[in-house]
């Protein structure tokens, strides 16, 4: 389904917009399948471990699941003709037509006229069982069953027994199209770069590849025999602090002739220091950059160059951190983080819309049954894995996704359930991390109001997708749940006179110390009625008061909060500030946190560590999706952008230009103080701006709204040109 | 534990008795550990899709689990003086002291004097996650703990968290004491072996091993150019039948000089009929026999040498199917069946003594949560895995092993009682298979007695097990859920009139069809009062108009609970016409199925195929665990023979000897009609027999009971010699 829609993507962006064809084209497309988030916990497992802590291998606390070894595959075919299929399958295999085994191990079988059903059975304890089958109609593809226990036993007679126990999934599938292409063989693409700037002395180089990067370093010319160290730094100063940088490769050289050597694991830097012994010498050093293949679908251009900077500087980021999945940050961790990469997928749509890796992600995260901790074994982090799945079948529309992972929703739940106190609420029991953000003295202790919003969102999630899979019972009961809780929510944390929810409740008495955390997804989720909109905007939002916020990460959320109230303005210096400092101190790419007040290497040192700060996070990304998504304007009111919001704002600026990728085709904006430019994309749009003057449109019916509002409707895949006059004069230069 | 044990007894069979030095010397043994259970359903994996049917793949059709690929292992040292250690792992790994990374992977490091904690990580896809320790004093063993996930993140800080959250077993082991034999290395045992006759024409051989065995067929003198198939055959029938033969191997030959070839798979056979294209020419053919090394310590001989054959092609029969699990059979499915595997440890406690096949075999039977269907997706089979781990405890004393077991005996009693209708009663939902027996026309409708019977042991075993491990809540839950259902199912399946127990209820009406099954198994469960008892007995047990039993499995129970009530005499001449009738068609081994009124080929046929029928089948063996236990009359009283019981009966044989092996040493017996040898193990004995006339031995104390019966306590380790007068004149010749 997923990768159906994608073929579908790249067919618009080619400008072909016969949508008809597109599912007709991908019938007889064979591909790799599997069984669905096999192959994603699998790839997940060799990502999350290539982490290294100064040479040692570091990999995650929390529980690493596998594939299913043993899978059957099966489909039934109506064929007017006789058919030979072609068959392809990673490990050991079986095949039969009608339940009747064909002998070995077949690459090329026949089926009859008629209706007949085909079963693979794949053995595979190392790899993801997989299978790739074509013939002239036959094709593997996500519309084929799948099960771990096919209970296919026979009693003495050799009778087969009904298998109604037995439970059938959709095949997974990605963009293994290619027979000889087979799931285990994915790998990500690398390009060879050159440095930027080389510091040659006596046994040692200092290269500067110009920019935060990631690969494989190659050594050119290398000879001797010795041992060579690569330190490699995000900063110089970490490169040059050999005995506290963060990642490093120590390599023994006994080379008589020069040779070439490349790096065994690609890492993150932007400086490396080649130190090595006396008899060891090299000519030259270059890299093999590593990425993912996604296309930057999403644009953004404005008439300030310091926030056309931040743009690319954050696209950039993102780029970095979107890999095999959407992973925190590229040098430490390499882990995926559900807090983090939910910001990744709302970014994403605003700049890939690449929505196998929101999804392979959401598989490698969420792993198997049972569940013995909280995601990443943080609470919050289990929240957001549930708000994931709602923006994704927001944005994409994309049912078979919810379809698929609504098992596995249900079962994260039910932990989440059974772990409430006795107030129905969420606290930190053993092993549960309450992480919240990093922040200096922020409690964790008690009810944590802000844990119980997420919670909260997660039931309505829950509702909304029981819903969308024919769970009526299950709907009926998560929203009576969320209804329950929220009520509970504004009982418990609305403080009248900080106007303002408050941070927790502990031993039973509500706290009275306010952060910024509940208060400002309490805006953004439409929790709050006008009146404490307001309160919260002026006595949290906008209040010196109550304590900064030093992460990108929250910032994200914070910035989001007040776009929702119309703070574009507002928002806009805080990014050029914010995003803009990290810039003016040489960021080629965005930090894990950033506080203004810390000088020179401060800047770097995290965790207690010099150097643990990640200076590409990919939480730092987020003027993407604030820009796509609150200046440009643009986002879906119904799932897959079937209908959507254009609302431009300007927020001070000049004038400004993007594009924002939907399921099928993108949406451009362009808008200046006199006019607005939109072009549509397959669904039905709606134009909502402000005019000081009665706008025109040529095309276009304008309608008029109260508080000189105006709206018009955008036709799929029509472009428009609006004339007006903005409302605000501009206020950034 | 369990290895520590092991090498204890072999200690002791080596006529060492010095009994407190077994734990000391195996205190600084190093071997490899692995998380409990992993290296068992990993090995299941690789050994279970090993079957193949005519050269095709033939994998089980229930949930295969895997290893935990990421484990941490730990252990709390305080050492006098400091301490390299050597470490060997099985994947890539970190180590810790105290909290604090060693530098790369190192193979030794050195642990400071004093109290330190070494963790040891490991990442393994492919193979499982293992270690190997060994320092002066530090080694690798079971005392060292487990998890998968530790939950040891940090805050920003670097501030590791508190870990209660995590869950940490005792690691596993078995007896890879050297560092190079690492886990997945492990393979069985192979020894050459002769053809014993050999049938040789134009391009074909048929091929007599002597008697049913097991392993790779070896090709002398291959030559030429073109295919060669071997086709193998329990019977001379089968390996003849080349289109219905149950396996085969197709073989392309392109050998130009003469070379010697072995096949890839070992498999079952005693015939191999090789046929081969004209261009190719073969010399001769042997066979490389493979088998697991286990001891045979219990021993049986007597005065009728036919029940002396029956003894010795059942034990034989008993190690083909011992491999690396115990298994139904080596010719077709080589899966781990837990109801045939249940039978397999009982004869095994009679045979080897080998607990750690044992251990591996529940193990893999148990795979992982989260549970999704029954064990080998049948109903009975689940009880039956509790029923093996009651046993276990009750003939081993092992109570790490309960421990170890426990959370999974939880989970899957769990399952169970999720899984009981409106009564409290199992039936057969979707997906389940209610098996009992192979017998035609057998109903497994409604609620069967015989699985209520079988469910209620296991509650009962769920009660002793958490009394062991101290689930006080648990025990009394279990014991009362026990107690509910044993009166439940009296008043629902007794029958006054027919005097036995029906076989069961549909529709809530009970029916009045008896057959043998709850009924005998009433009787050795103890579940029945006298009168009850022998009810059955004349109703049921000896009435030849309920149905006959005709599988070697249920006929174990049959006549085990015959010997219960003390029917040695009939019991043996059932044995020798039952396995002696298998004999007499010449049987090397005993049969999945035997049913004497079948003639010729037809004994090989089942499933609806010619040669479908196993002709080595475990639990076609039974004849060593009746012979032990009530012939020879030995069983444990208390956990792990601290007491136990000897009560000889000659069932009209002239005279019997044998050996039963127990945790501490072998208990012997031989006894005639005049006289009883009998000397002791470890624990303590109590000799019971009848006698005519009063009984005196040399230093044993004779205490008279009532009914001509006497007992004498057996000291530890001690002979006596009782001179007596049978009480019943033989009756078998």
């Amino acid at each position: 389904m997923i990768i159906k829609k994608m073929r579908c993507w790249l067919l618009l962006t080619l400008g072909c917009l016969l949508l008809p064809m597109a599912g007709a084209m991908a019938q007889n497309q064979a591909t790799w399948v599997w069984y669905p988030g096999d192959f994603e916990i699998w790839l997940g497992n060799q990502m999350q471990n290539r982490r290294t802590e100064r040479g040692s291998f570091f990999p995650p606390f929390w529980r690493m699941d596998s594939h299913y070894v043993l899978i059957d595959f099966h489909k039934d075919f109506d064929l007017a003709k006789a058919e030979e299929v072609e068959l392809r399958a990673e490990g050991q295999y079986n095949v039969k037509v009608d339940g009747k085994l064909i002998s070995g191990s077949p690459q090329r079988f026949t089926v009859p006229t008629g209706k007949h059903r085909i079963n693979i059975k794949v053995y595979n304890q190392e790899r993801v069982p997989a299978i790739y089958v074509r013939g002239a109609t036959i094709a593997s593809d996500n519309t084929w069953l799948v099960t771990y226990e096919d209970k296919e036993w026979i009693d003495a007679s050799g009778k087969a027994s009904d298998q109604s126990g037995t439970t059938w999934l959709q095949a997974g599938s990605w963009n293994f199209d290619d027979p000889r292409g087979a799931p285990s063989r994915f790998r990500l693409i690398t390009e060879p770069q050159r440095a930027a700037n080389v510091a040659a002395q006596p046994r040692s180089m200092v290269v500067d590849f110009g920019r935060e990067t990631f690969g494989y370093v190659k050594l050119h010319g290398l000879q001797g025999k010795g041992n060579l160290t690569l330190y490699y730094g995000e900063s110089r100063e970490e490169a040059l602090a050999t005995e506290t940088c963060e990642t490093l490769d120590r390599i023994v050289v006994d080379q008589p002739q020069k040779a070439e050597r490349t790096t065994d694991m690609s890492k993150a830097f932007r400086y490396v220091n080649i130190q090595y012994d006396q008899g060891v010498s090299l000519d030259s050093v270059s890299m093999l950059y590593e990425f993912a293949p996604v296309l930057e679908r999403g644009k953004f251009r404005c008439s300030d160059q310091q926030l056309n900077k931040i743009w690319d500087v954050a696209s950039y980021t993102m780029h970095l951190n979107t890999r095999e999945f959407f992973i925190d940050g590229i040098k430490r961790d390499r882990w995926i983080w559900s807090g983090d990469a939910y910001q990744s997928y709302l970014m994403n749509y605003y700049l890939y819309f690449d929505t196998p890796t929101v999804s392979r992600t959401l598989f490698a995260l969420r792993g198997k049954d049972p569940i013995t901790s909280h995601i990443n074994t943080i609470m919050d982090y289990t929240f957001y894995w549930f708000m994931g799945i709602y923006d994704a079948y927001q944005y994409t529309g994309d049912k078979a996704l919810v379809q698929q992972m609504y098992p596995r929703m249900q079962s994260l739940m039910d932990y989440c359930l059974a772990r409430r106190n006795k107030d129905g609420m969420m606290e930190g029991l053993a092993g549960d991390w309450v992480f919240i953000d990093w922040a200096d003295g922020l409690s964790k202790k008690g009810e944590v109001s802000f844990e119980q919003l997420l919670f909260c969102r997660s039931l309505e999630t829950m509702a909304v997708c029981a819903n969308l899979v024919n769970d009526k019972a299950g709907a009926a009961n998560y929203q009576k749940l969320a209804a329950d809780l929220k009520a509970k929510i504004f009982a418990t944390y609305w403080d009248e006179n900080k106007h303002a929810l408050v941070h927790s409740r502990v031993d039973g008495k509500p706290t009275t110390n306010v952060t910024r955390y509940a208060n400002m997804f309490s805006i953004f989720f439409g929790y709050l009625n006008e009146a404490q909109r307001q309160d919260v905007k002026k006595y949290v939002l906008l209040n010196p008061e109550v304590p900064k916020i030093t992460t990108p990460y929250m910032r994200f959320y914070e910035l989001e909060a007040l776009c929702a109230m119309g703070e574009q303005s507002y928002v806009l210096k805080e990014m050029k500030s914010y995003w803009g400092g990290m810039i003016d101190l040489g960021a080629t790419s965005f930090w894990e946190e950033y506080d203004p007040a810390k000088k020179g290497a401060e800047h770097y040192a995290m965790y207690g560590r010099p150097f643990g700060k990640s200076l590409c996070h990919a939480w730092g990304a987020s003027p993407i999706y604030l820009l796509g998504k609150y200046y440009l304007g643009v986002k879906p009111l119904t799932a897959g952008y079937d209908t959507y919001l254009v609302e431009p704002n300007l927020g001070g600026l000049q004038f400004m230009e993007g594009t924002v990728p939907t399921p099928q085709g993108d949406i451009t904006v362009s808008c200046n103080l006199k006019q607005i430019k939109v072009k549509g994309a397959a669904g039905t749009g709606t134009l909502r701006f402000q005019s000081k003057v009665k706008p025109t449109s040529k095309g276009g019916k304008i309608k008029a709204l109260p508080n000189g509002q105006y709206e018009m409707q955008i036709a799929p895949g029509s472009e428009y040109v609006v004339t007006y006059q903005a409302l605000q004069s501009p206020a950034v230069k």
